[in-house]
């Protein structure tokens, strides 16, 4: 029998193709016009589960994207562990930015480039390869159910219903999820906690069609101008989101707790120069770890109003529109939020505007613990592969997909990550090193294993 | 010998098609992809010059759009009118908010439809037929020369070296231009001002690159939030202008000047109601004429910045922009306000952004006496035609050709203009009313008729 080290190296280019096939697909989940490619890229998911040796696989049609459901029941005795991952990714825009074309894969200096290469088709793909080895070598210690979707980066807005109808079938122990980060491939890291969401478009209306600036101008109010003046409204001085009852739920961590946290090795010089900003920004009295960890937050993800072609246009907008998204910490829930929000942003417009609020999607928050058979399992697998001890840390995504899983399956989760923050994540050129794609491959099955073992 | 009356009737209709072959050309002078249309349009306007009987008619080159000139000089001793129009056109987007397309001319309820319909090709294209008649019927009672522009949407960047290389070739006693508003078809008047126009674009750079909202949202500044907040401080509560320095040049008009200025009939509920706003806005201890008419004022004219596409994507953008516009009236200098503008907008920038302001045009505002020879016979030919005195207003427009023509050829500006504020200038569905244009090209001859009698 092959160990997984010699597996991965006599495999390592045939890995590497597949991957960069399966990145090929454009499966943008935000823009509709991209469907078919969506549709194709879970066949092609599919396909790859059935050559690994997985039983059952289905394209589960959904109201919107279909999940990528297989399956491999060795023995019922065993533990079953459910992964679970997305086939679909962001937009690829701003296009122009992109060094090497989006969905064409091109690897520089040890990296994969292309849009889905870490989040999640690059991760996801190591647990189809692990389970290949497994079943050639007859080493799955564990039954494994697939649940790849295709909507995550949307929201998962058909997932909930298709985990409610699918109970039994969805039966598992414990969930693996690689869809975030380590600190580097020198100190690996387990993510112990999940940001909910809570993302909105707004649209301010002012005149009934846009106007000549010169001839209105200063006499109708001008839908940008307000939109910019509530969206200044919502951080004050300190940066805190000026949303009534918008804190009320979050859960304070101990002193002991947040001294933890910042043990993470973190540089921020390091981290300034990486993002090319001269000083951080953030709420005060939190340190950048806690910010983007433990802290909610405000972001406008997008704002648009007017003329905004090439030259100049003297117009005095109709409409100003922002996509506005807040991460949600422990406790605070993702509806309440919402309605919170939209509440504050109808009541803060001033008479000269109409202001509408659309929710887009959410998702709540979550911990994982760090006492559970499976988190030490896999913090043993990582020791194994990174001769270094994982530390926990607190994660700035969301993965709605988690608080849904313990609501309906009662199961914890392990979100055993491999990406890098620096992987460009929702921006141009995101990457994905061949050394963290390779190092997952050869981490997963001895999780499988331990877990097993810890779990008897 | 017919009378203009008589002409127009019998010629209606060939007056309209040639209209509408002119309204065809998608002269779009601030998008480069429309330049072959910029020039053919220059062409045609020069055709359809001669076919009319000027002399000496000539596309001229400049750095940017074509300049169309052509004369008729009958005597030497009588006075010269110079005829100023611009055949380029604002953008038409929002596209979609046309009941018709824009440059495929449409009557409905006896409104031309269509781009450029009043500003400015039904304007300059009076002048051209009402010259016609004027030759074919041998009344041309002073000598004319028309000089037609194709910049004048962008700032009319080129206009200045022409005038400057042709002062002798454009020599004349007065410019008339037909290129504003009146009142309504019941009420004639004669806009007596017109103001400055400053045009910045603001860039606002945080991170190097889009970022995922959730690694690093609350912790590093966004630039849409940073920009809404720098827009947001551009207007005091009292929505004065808190530029430091801004109205340091400003003339306060007289008590007996506003108080003459707010005589002009206009309805404060019918204005509300066409532009379906509950509230109009403005400068607090000014009325809505005065804040168009005489007051400077500073316009978001387009803002844009991260995911503006279908569906949410969870960024913090890299950048952030804002096309910007001041309208300035007598006394500020465009330059002076544009520098103004630039040292503020940059001192108010956090040191977790780069702001970056480029101006893009301007002009200076001007007023136009009301006691000259050529304001006498625009109102008496105005009088004769509406059977109404036009009485005197201040537009908020700017056409900076007229600051340029005092500046460099000493000679003042009749601003005889047939169109109406509701004409839907630079907004979609721009029209212009057939009986505008008709009685437009009925009332020309006789302004040349008076004037020409007056500068005896």
């Amino acid at each position: 029998m092959q160990t997984i080290k010699e597996y991965v190296q006599s495999n390592k280019d045939r890995f590497l193709e597949e991957l960069f096939a399966l990145l090929r697909f454009p499966s943008i989940s935000a823009d509709p016009k991209y469907k078919e490619d969506v549709v194709k890229t879970a066949e092609f998911v599919a396909e790859r589960l059935k050559e690994a040796g997985a039983d059952n696989v289905e394209v589960c049609p959904t109201a919107g994207n279909p999940i990528v459901y297989g399956e491999k029941i060795v023995d019922a005795s065993l533990p079953t562990v459910l992964v679970y991952g997305h086939y679909d990714v962001q937009p690829a825009d701003p296009l122009e930015l992109w060094e090497t074309p989006p969905f064409e894969p091109t690897v520089r200096d040890g990296k994969i480039y292309a849009r889905g290469a870490a989040d999640d088709k690059g991760q996801f793909y190591m647990h189809v390869k692990a389970f290949e080895y497994m079943m050639r070598n007859n080493a799955l210690a564990c039954n494994v159910k697939f649940m790849i979707e295709g909507e995550e980066e949307v929201g998962s807005a058909n997932l909930e219903t298709f985990v409610k109808a699918n109970k039994k079938r969805l039966q598992n122990d414990v969930i693996v999820i690689s869809d975030t980060s380590m600190i580097s491939m020198e100190q690996p890291s387990l993510e112990t906690g999940l940001r909910g969401l809570s993302y909105v478009e707004v649209e301010v209306t002012g005149p009934n069609r846009d106007l000549h600036s010169g001839v209105y101008g200063g006499a109708v109010a001008n839908p940008a101008t307000i939109l910019a003046k509530m969206i200044a409204s919502l951080h004050d001085e300190n940066n805190h989101i000026a949303i009534p009852g918008f804190y009320d739920d979050v859960i304070e961590l101990s002193a002991e707790e947040r001294e933890a946290l910042n043990k993470a090795p973190f540089d921020i010089e390091t981290y300034k120069e990486d993002l090319g900003i001269g000083e951080v920004w953030g709420e005060n009295g939190y340190t950048t770890i806690e910010r983007t960890g433990i802290r909610p937050t405000l972001e406008v993800n997008g704002i648009w109003g007017g003329y905004i072609g090439e030259g100049a246009k003297t117009v005095l907008p109709s409409k100003a529109y922002a996509k506005i998204s807040m991460r949600l910490v422990p406790n605070q829930n993702s509806h309440r939020i919402t309605e919170l929000f939209k509440t504050h942003f109808e009541s803060i417009a001033p008479k000269y505007v109409q202001v509408q609020v659309k929710p887009h999607h959410g998702g709540e928050p979550v911990v994982t613990p760090t006492d559970s058979i499976a988190y030490k399992a896999a913090e043993k697998a990582l020791e194994e592969a990174f001769n270094k001890k994982p530390i926990p840390t607190r994660g700035g995504g969301s993965i709605p997909i988690v608080a849904l899983f313990e609501k309906e399956l009662g199961v914890k989760t392990v979100l055993l990550g491999f990406g890098l923050d620096s992987d460009n994540l929702h921006s141009p050129n995101e990457k994905y090193g061949i050394e963290n794609y390779l190092k997952g491959i050869e981490t997963i099955p001895s999780f499988f294993k331990y877990y097993a073992e810890l779990s008897k």
